[in-house]
């Protein structure tokens, strides 16, 4: 498999100053499946979900070539539900709802062609179930990347840092690097969390774009791009993580060059991502939309100077 | 004159977290035309002293090229005096003490040989004050740029929309452009913004980085560099709109392109600007430190991306 993603698959009801979503699809794992398949490469999820979850959705996500072999479908439970209100600066936001339900006892298990995969994404779950799927590797991936939250910071911390010995790149926000370095200059955070395993650092910081970070000291940076409105940041984050990884599936050159290239697909992704609420806009952006998205970044970002 | 500069010369005390300062000089005037003389053009400064302003500061600025026709010292009096204290997250700050003094009645006045200047920065001050500087120029300059901020904004809005409508550049703040637009989304406050006269706006975001705008819907973004530390942030707005319209009045080139270059030498002004307590590092800049400084803006925000 080119790409295994693992994370959750869930409903999500959303608030924000522009209207309130019904229960809608949502989950780190489908954000990311949805916005890594937009570059067609074979790859498969593993996650699970109640019988209450949509055939319709998974069939969607079939038609766009996500494999649903590692993906357990409990159908006497419940899915994982989240439910959410953004502020009206919607960079902060109340959790008003967490469900586990079938989440709490997520046991990932990876099917046979699952063991392999070129590049590993690993969102945002607990530290225990992301380390469960790297132990069923049967050789080291090029790439393993993972997302993870404040949330396990409080309580799974030494989880954390045995996964993060693992993986080659971390993606986390501004707020969660400087809980987990214990430093509040970003840089400095940076440099602390290179430490602790992963080769390079993705800090995302929502409106204000991400920063890349290796440990050779290089650092590149790509802003959002500046929106009349963001309709529904929900699923932004991993909207980039989906991106990011699927650029580097997609072309298989893991350099510091690419990896910049990666993350203005990634921040893209994101753009589209919060136009509308869910995946909505994410499952249809054309290549043309994504070509002219992508061109809208070299003109925010591109300069020539020339030096005396 | 080629470049005209309007703006407070003044003493500040500052806190940070780093440490505290003594009585230091500071003020808009002083910082923009620091940040800018490093682009060895003929400048003058219009501003006002007291006489307790120390003359071997003055003599600096002299040394620097920077012409004092427009400085009116007033011996009997004292000079603007401002105290501020910077919270641990060195974005927002308390103000101890400001103390007018000389710049209560400050009333500017151009000498003969600044009446034509090719480019006019008018930092922060009352917008009637800017507004009489830009009556005494006998010709339209090639760009007026001003700063301002929201004090302005609360007692004075109606001076302020006037002045507005005869300059070609505005700098402000992202609280400021919301307030001054009564738009959150930066992208909706710049197209309000630049209804009310300018032709292009800059939004500084601290360490954020800075957008640019133009009224023809373009767009361009700069970082601000990812420092280690931030030891003062005093000035580092001024210092920006110093390496802007020095680089301006440098190059005489006041197309689009060339902003997006004037928008990286001010946010290079303002990241030295910050390494230390008021203009000390300023002072200091060397043609090399700025090469390296622009060299990583470079490798911070340029990629080479090709569309399928």
């Amino acid at each position: 498999m080119e790409l295994v993603t693992v994370g959750s698959v869930a409903f999500d009801a959303i608030e924000t100053p522009f209207g309130k979503s019904d229960k809608i699809v949502g989950g780190a794992g489908t954000y990311i499946s949805i916005a890594s398949s937009f570059f067609k490469k074979k790859s498969g999820i593993v996650s699970v979900v109640g019988g209450d979850f949509p055939k319709d959705f998974l069939a969607m996500l079939d038609m766009r070539g996500i494999d649903q072999q590692g993906l357990q479908i409990k159908e006497d439970e419940k899915s994982f539900f989240w439910s959410g209100k953004y502020h009206n600066d919607m960079n902060t936001r109340d959790t008003l709802v967490t469900e586990l339900n079938v989440l709490e006892k997520f046991d990932p298990v990876l099917p046979e062609e699952y063991k392999n995969p070129e590049f590993l994404m690993l969102g945002n779950l607990a530290p225990d179930v992301q380390l469960k799927v790297i132990e069923q590797c049967e050789r080291k991936p090029q790439i393993i990347a993972m997302d993870t939250m404040n949330f396990w910071m409080d309580i799974a911390m030494d989880d954390l840092k045995k996964v993060l010995k693992k993986v080659d790149v971390l993606t986390i926000n501004d707020e969660e690097a400087r809980q987990l370095s214990g430093e509040y200059s970003l840089v400095k955070a940076a440099q602390e969390i290179l430490r602790m395993g992963p080769e390079f650092l993705v800090i995302k910081k929502g409106e204000h774009g991400a920063l890349l970070f290796n440990n050779e000291n290089e650092v590149f940076f790509a802003p959002a791009l500046p929106l009349e409105e963001v309709f529904d940041p929900t699923g932004a984050g991993d909207s980039f993580a989906g991106g990011f990884i699927g650029h580097l599936a997609s072309t298989k050159d893991i350099s510091f060059e690419n990896m910049k290239r990666a993350v203005i697909v990634g921040s893209a992704m994101a753009s589209f991502c919060v136009e509308q609420f869910g995946t909505e806009r994410l499952q249809n952006v054309t290549q043309e939309d994504f070509d002219e998205r992508v061109r809208e970044f070299v003109n925010l970002t591109q300069f020539d100077i020339s030096l005396v």
